[in-house]
């Protein structure tokens, strides 16, 4: 495969411009004669119209809602790019939508929402949901978030994710996993600091201890949360209840000494070859920050990391939830799974990590192209209970 | 063309359920390779998002709102069965999505609402705007019609068409045309009477006056609306100020008397073989109630009526408003048309009835297969000011 040419946010726009929408609508049912409008239009739908008035579950097996997915953002935390509002989510919820169709044959729509009030917000994804089967959570900043999903999880009876938590964490914990093998130790017994207390940090802290990881600390901009650090949101009280066992207190040059992995969910440069000098021999690194990592991955080389992973593809290791979220909800349509559990989330995880057959510190995860990734990750969550 | 066998409910519902959904989603740009990734995908999007941020404006060049058009239904009057609710909503508005992608290349998707609050129904549709280049109204109940398409339409910067109303009354417009020409006599110059004073016989009664048609008169379950009737809606208190000149109260019995025109939009069996022949010579019959009009075309035929239209696919003349809406928003899309006007509407029934080169009493309106009116329907809504 050639390398491109890297283009230039000028050429990328005119791309954009030039392509106009980069999804569409397509008939699946004809309409070339009198008899196809008859079925499929007028006087037949009145007759599918009835029988879903009288049996709503139906919809399930008889429209949209069998395939489809409503990606979902109030653009209130959209890539690295902040509070850029709907129109500067739309971009990104239509790219999910192309890769959802290109990649796991979802039907997918973008829908961006004109409001950022979080009540609103679940009270408006509530009333659309009869027609979708499914939605994918996306770019809404924390706490916000957590409020968002666990409100809709608990009113619908369709799969409610938000992938910037648990695609990430899921992709998190995966690599991980294989970076533990490169390295030789035991993930469940390392020591783990993770910078960002964000949507992505808490999901990623609460994954590792369903995995079983219990020496973990996550570090907001304050420092280390512990338990009685004292003016914490909800979210992060409970975070901190269940973490940082020995109640460290400080910035990553206290915390980091002696940990065995660092996963940055933070902001450029956060961390420092310094830094990573204090960690332990044969350190993990995950600079997941986007587009500029925590720490280059050269310089965390340079200072002693064995394995480093990024959000980039133009280097090795990258950690991208295009990874899971394709497959997530290819496995929750098919098998009309009504919760993404956490015991989902871990069997996509080791699926996932699975498709690695030979760990190294240059690939602990899958390629994005990966064919098999959708049919892996779909399969482990139609294994779940 | 063969003509089908009709299909039983129970066959209609069998293939509804063999056929799943009836539209997907389609990708328009590559995935194929990392350089495809790069730009439709991270990172190229955060351009294109940082971009739509700054200028919302370029949605319509760089994104799904293009060619969009949300189809939006809250179930409370769907087809002739009244209140079903969201799901029952669903294939009817499925269905349209259809049409528009087989007719006019839009690429719509089916919004159905688990609520019938009229501000809650105006919020979301306002909130989730920013993705869709249109919106249409369908099903849902007057008056609050009326209410939800007038604050939208206030709101947006996007077409907004209640397509019961107005797409109706386009085709009923353009309809009586063609069977004034029938009768050789002068539209505006005759007295037209309409049976039904919901969403569509508001519209309809509206678009003839736009047009210049002076004596007219609209009935609800109560009899002839006129100006000081009493205990009217706001909606019909508007209508009676403007119609029945002469104030006549009563029923279809009463006003008919002499009446040129009348245009069922009410129900079975309302209209009697009696009642045609009270009305004046070479009488026009629209008798619209769907699956069963007001009086069957063989009765008002041996009855005096000269040109008799129904919303059947079965008899001559069918009146549906699958006739103009493709072509409304194809038209309001390609020009950027933020309102459809009293004058567009105008303009679309004119070139509809243009299509029919010569009427006589079993043509007075386009087949629903003529692949010319999208393009003539499209033309006449882009060349409205």
């Amino acid at each position: 495969m050639a390398t491109p040419r890297k283009k230039t946010t000028a050429q990328v726009i005119a791309a954009y411009k030039r392509q106009g929408a980069r999804i569409e609508t397509k008939a699946r049912a004809p309409l070339a004669q009198k008899s196809d409008f008859s079925l499929w239009y007028t006087p037949g739908v009145g007759a599918a119209a009835a029988h879903l008035a009288r049996k709503p579950k139906d919809a399930r097996r008889m429209s949209v809602k069998k395939n489809s997915i409503a990606v979902v953002s109030d653009g209130s935390a959209v890539l690295g790019l902040g509070n850029i509002g709907p129109y500067g989510a739309l971009p990104v919820m239509e790219g999910k939508a192309l890769i959802f169709k290109e990649r796991a044959g979802i039907d997918a729509w973008p829908i961006v929402l004109d409001t950022q009030d979080s009540e609103e917000i679940v009270r408006i994804v509530k009333a659309i949901a009869p027609a979708f089967g499914g939605v994918n959570l996306e770019d809404i900043a924390a706490p916000k978030c957590f409020e968002v999903e666990h409100a809709l999880i608990e009113a619908l009876d369709i799969p409610v994710m938000h992938d910037d938590q648990h695609g990430t964490a899921i992709v998190v914990l995966a690599g991980l996993m294989n970076a533990a093998k490169v390295v030789k130790k035991d993930l469940k017994k390392l020591r783990i600091v993770i910078s960002g207390a964000g949507a992505a940090g808490m999901a990623i802290a609460k994954l590792l201890f369903a995995y079983g990881v219990r020496d973990l600390i996550v570090l907001d901009r304050a420092g280390a949360l512990y338990a009685g650090r004292g003016n914490l949101t909800p979210a992060k009280e409970a975070l901190a209840a269940c973490t940082n066992p020995h109640k460290i207190a400080g910035g990553l040059g206290e915390i980091l000494e002696g940990a065995d992995a660092f996963v940055g969910v933070s902001g450029k440069g956060v961390m420092s070859a310094a830094h990573v000098r204090l960690m332990g021999k044969n350190a993990i690194v995950f600079a997941l920050a986007n587009p500029d990592p925590e720490i280059l991955p050269a310089d965390a080389k340079k200072a002693g990391a064995a394995v480093v992973a990024t959000g980039r593809s133009d280097f090795p290791n990258q950690i991208n939830n295009a990874l899971v979220y394709p497959g997530i909800f290819r496995g929750a349509l098919d098998k009309g799974v009504r919760k993404i559990t956490e015991e989902t989330k871990l069997r996509a995880a080791v699926a996932l990590a699975a498709l690695v057959a030979h760990p190294n510190a240059e690939k602990i995860v899958p390629d994005l192209l990966d064919r098999r990734l959708v049919k892996v990750v779909a399969g482990a969550v139609r294994g779940a209970s």
